[in-house]
């Protein structure tokens, strides 16, 4: 059965998972890369980086993804669609390598990148994205990629089976907080935390059996 | 040196210290006892209790305390101000212990009870109420009891030496947030996460040398 998870979703001690202004220099604003230096830091990141349970967790970002679903606000930055030139943030070669849908109320043509990545532009609610996105994953699972306003749509729907966020010992104060209008999610997920040595603390929030 | 601290302040993911309304009934609105849970289970709270990292880290609640500063709203519900009669939430034996100063537009004449608990009452700033405290503790440490509000005006001015947090795997989605205005917290202090079979995760934060 294909499941939709979320991976690697950063977030500070008082729930931001982005700062502000989000904008072409500051894609996370004032978080800088404050909320990712413990992925940066790991082998999933790159070579020479750290093995332990920050690497392990991280790495299941691909594991038995066949396609991603994010936001317009990953994408690009305010106003992208303005622009016809805007393919992403990653160069040629994005590291998702598998169809990526992007929700958008201004969608536009396909686009095939190097490495198996071709971004789709829906413009639709978080149910049907998935049916597609699921379709299209032929049997592996679906990744919501973000950001936080898109994660929490979904698993306010209904639609997420597993969630892996990493709370950093910051306190951003102000951006885009991940757990507005989620109360209660106690009973539809069980929820495990371990910290690491870095210094971050993992929730693993399970959906519950029905 | 005397110093000010504040311990077993239980949170939720989303950040709030309490839900809503407050009130008689449920002084902890419609978090009810779930942010406590994890404390009631220790041997700190009651005999053959728990006696792991929770205990531990609850116990130090008194140890080398000799004052409490707390909120009005941690004294009685909306409204204890208009009836002569309230002594608190907790009998004739309040558990503090020592002189126990409750911050209030509305102060009245002390009050002692038995066990060692004299509260008093004042309508002054963080600063002040902490240099009468600090007189009363008589070279031991002050303790910031809470509520989040009070709390959170003490850390703001500067004037908490270690926090002890305590972040229960629940989202309550409204009450009061210990974390506004907080921005940046992590620029004074160091913050250790450590979670426990409980469920809980720990932030232990100790201001940095200045």
């Amino acid at each position: 059965m294909s499941r939709t998870r979320v991976h690697n979703l950063s977030i500070s001690l008082d729930g931001f998972a982005t700062g502000e202004p989000q904008c072409l220099e500051t894609p996370f604003g004032h978080a800088g890369q404050r909320l990712h230096e413990w992925m940066i830091a790991t082998r999933f990141w790159g070579e020479g980086g750290s093995v332990g349970v920050d690497d392990a967790l991280a790495a299941r970002h691909s594991d038995g993804i066949g396609a991603e679903i994010m936001g317009a606000n990953k994408f690009g930055p305010p106003g992208w669609q303005d622009d016809p030139d805007w393919t992403g943030w990653w160069g040629p070669e994005p590291p998702f390598h598998t169809p990526t849908f992007v929700l958008t109320h201004r969608p536009r043509p396909s686009l095939a990148m190097e490495g198996g990545t071709t971004f789709h532009f829906l413009d639709t609610t978080p149910a049907d994205a998935l049916e597609v996105a699921r379709e299209a994953a032929a049997g592996q699972d679906v990744r919501i990629g973000g950001g936080p306003s898109v994660v929490r749509d979904f698993v306010a729907a209904g639609l997420v089976d597993h969630l892996h966020l990493v709370q950093v010992p910051i306190v951003l104060g102000r951006g885009v907080r991940l757990w507005d209008g989620l109360e209660a999610l106690e009973d539809d997920y069980t929820i495990e935390a371990t910290t690491s040595t870095s210094g971050v603390t993992h929730l693993i929030l399970e959906r519950r059996p029905h």
